[in-house]
């Protein structure tokens, strides 16, 4: 087996310990198991299990951000901003995805030595996207009024709020009209010319 | 000594209590020792500590959406929004008002039975100030675009946010700057006429 599809295995192996103990505390004995690999193995891709830990939290965050520089693509800065949205909160009404959410921000994970700034790292790439989003609109003149560094931290925080509500299951409305609310709103913020109307 | 001046002396001895613990566990002991007041006392006012917790966090809860309610309370819906952000951040730049703020964030009063509830409370209360300061300005024409429930959403995550980087010092620029490119942000989303200028 060539090295990386080993560490491949050994991060696929440990998500699929976590789904099955619910995030709760991860032994390396187990992933082993499940991975069918020796303890060899597992030291020649990672010093400690923290480290594993974060290889797991790493690869979800690029997948995330990934899938959001794709919906950030859009022709248009509107329909990209609204794309960025709704694929932030595309990932909470999926179940799977729902699920990886649930296993990425388990205390086990949170525990890691590490974590936080690799937390930082994944928001700094979200917060990167939209700052380029919204530099673009206000270069085209579709976002007129776009503050775009200050503007995407407000963005990103009230994007994080409805995911977090609609993880935790207390959000008012649906993922979808949620978005729809929120990229009205950030639409207005940024003097977006259809934003009255945009909304619907 | 009359019972609510007991009451009080008791969730004040707390508060002392956790800052000279630097918020770890709090012993009842401790805390009466501080309060000069029995055992008996004690169990005259609270079930638990986790109660004299919780009317600790109340306290400071109602403190802070005092404070909210007195700068919603200008004169013109952009003003009480200013005023409304600046409340908030101010805390952050007040050493004695941060100490309270990492206090009631500590892990000791996070682990508390029903603390969930209770920052719900806290954070529905914040909610209900800035719902009711969006639908003035709807119903004066101050924010013509405000959809008050969801808006006050989005702006109540970005000023946490806003707030939660100068607790933490991630910031990058001081608390009063912060509350005016957020006031400007918002004000913008409102549709407010004075939106473009209103930032200086």
């Amino acid at each position: 087996m060539d090295q990386s599809s080993e560490r491949d295995r050994l991060v696929d192996a440990a998500y699929r310990t976590l789904v099955s103990t619910g995030g709760a505390s991860l032994s390396v004995n187990d992933v082993l198991q499940a991975a069918e690999l020796s303890t060899r193995a597992f030291y020649r891709h990672f010093a400690s299990k923290d480290e594993l830990l974060l290889a797991l939290f790493r690869q979800d965050s690029d997948q995330v951000a990934a899938r959001l520089r794709r919906a950030a693509a859009a022709d248009s800065p509107a329909a990209a901003l609204r794309a960025f949205v709704q694929a932030m909160l595309r990932i909470t009404a999926d179940p799977r995805r729902r699920q990886r959410v649930l296993v990425m921000s388990s205390e086990e994970i949170a525990r890691a030595k590490g974590f936080t700034a690799e937390r930082q790292r994944y928001h700094a790439l979200v917060q990167g996207e939209l700052v380029a989003l919204l530099e673009r609109g206000r270069a085209d003149g579709t976002f007129p009024l776009a503050q775009p560094s200050s503007d995407a931290g407000w963005i990103r925080a009230a994007i994080q709020h409805a995911f977090d509500e609609q993880i935790s299951g207390s959000g008012a409305v649906t993922p979808n009209e949620t978005a729809e609310l929120l990229t009205g709103f950030a639409l207005r913020a940024l003097g977006a010319r259809d934003a009255e109307t945009a909304g619907g």
